[in-house]
């Protein structure tokens, strides 16, 4: 469980997020805002080309859920991952945009951001989940249960909670 | 152009929907209220199940867009054709849901709604759209341009505008 401290500043629905150096504490929110400027530089670190602020904020206005993982810090926490679903949270929700820091990959980081992102939209009651993965990325989504829908250039997943 | 007395009833987005039988008047809306029972019994009458009332109103609050199409009567309407999109209307949209009561099927009413559909997706600025077809519809969406993402059981599509 998240410190009271920590629940404070990155809301009621804050995780922690298990990670193998000590060091470092990171933690999941959907209610901590983000700054549009760290968001993009971060999906730009993972290989995906910038898009203008206003329509991010737009997207992101209009976006069902929002996760953000945070090096915490109690003044100025750091985005290392971030996802975010479009859908009606009832019968049906779209993954797009997961993303987690080329310095902190290789650790499981986005195993468990996937996996606090299903379960928030459980909550939510969602029936069922999309999401239009990179051939590069098939196989992790694959390995967590993701049933493979095409077999084309880009692919569709299937997820039935 | 629907006339001043249709928009009034439908609202300003309203579009009149060429239709063979010039006794009817059908008329596009992403206005017009519905009736959520009228509703699913539309779905119903093209084979889908029924599901509960207040998920599908809750669906619909948080979905995107929701087009009715009208056959128009001065006091009571008769919803005829229905389709909704979710997404964040900017990146990414998604539609679900199409549905032409089978009275009114064989004469291109899914497919003028499908580009009703397509052009208020547009006209919002949205780059790309997609829809899950069951196998059975596959081909009357290829002819209307979209691209087929996989060749299994249930087909994701994508189309770019």
């Amino acid at each position: 469980m998240p410190t009271e401290a920590l629940l404070q500043q990155y809301g009621a629905d804050a995780r922690l997020c298990p990670c193998a150096n000590d060091q470092l504490t990171l933690v999941f929110s959907q209610t901590h805002s983000f700054d549009l400027v760290e968001l993009e530089q971060l999906l730009e670190a993972v290989g995906w080309s910038r898009r203008p602020v206003r329509r991010v904020r737009k997207a992101l206005t209009n976006s069902l859920l929002k996760v953000g993982l945070w090096r915490h810090d109690p003044r100025i926490p750091r985005l290392v991952g971030f996802a975010r679903c479009t859908g009606d949270g009832v019968f049906e929700a779209t993954v797009w945009d997961v993303a987690v820091h080329p310095l902190y990959q290789g650790s499981g980081l986005g195993r468990q951001m996937m996996a606090y992102v299903l379960e928030a939209l459980e909550r939510m009651g969602t029936e069922r989940v999309s999401l239009f993965a990179d051939p590069g990325v098939v196989s992790f989504y694959q390995r967590q249960g993701w049933e493979l829908e095409p077999q084309q250039h880009r692919c569709a997943f299937w997820y039935a909670s």
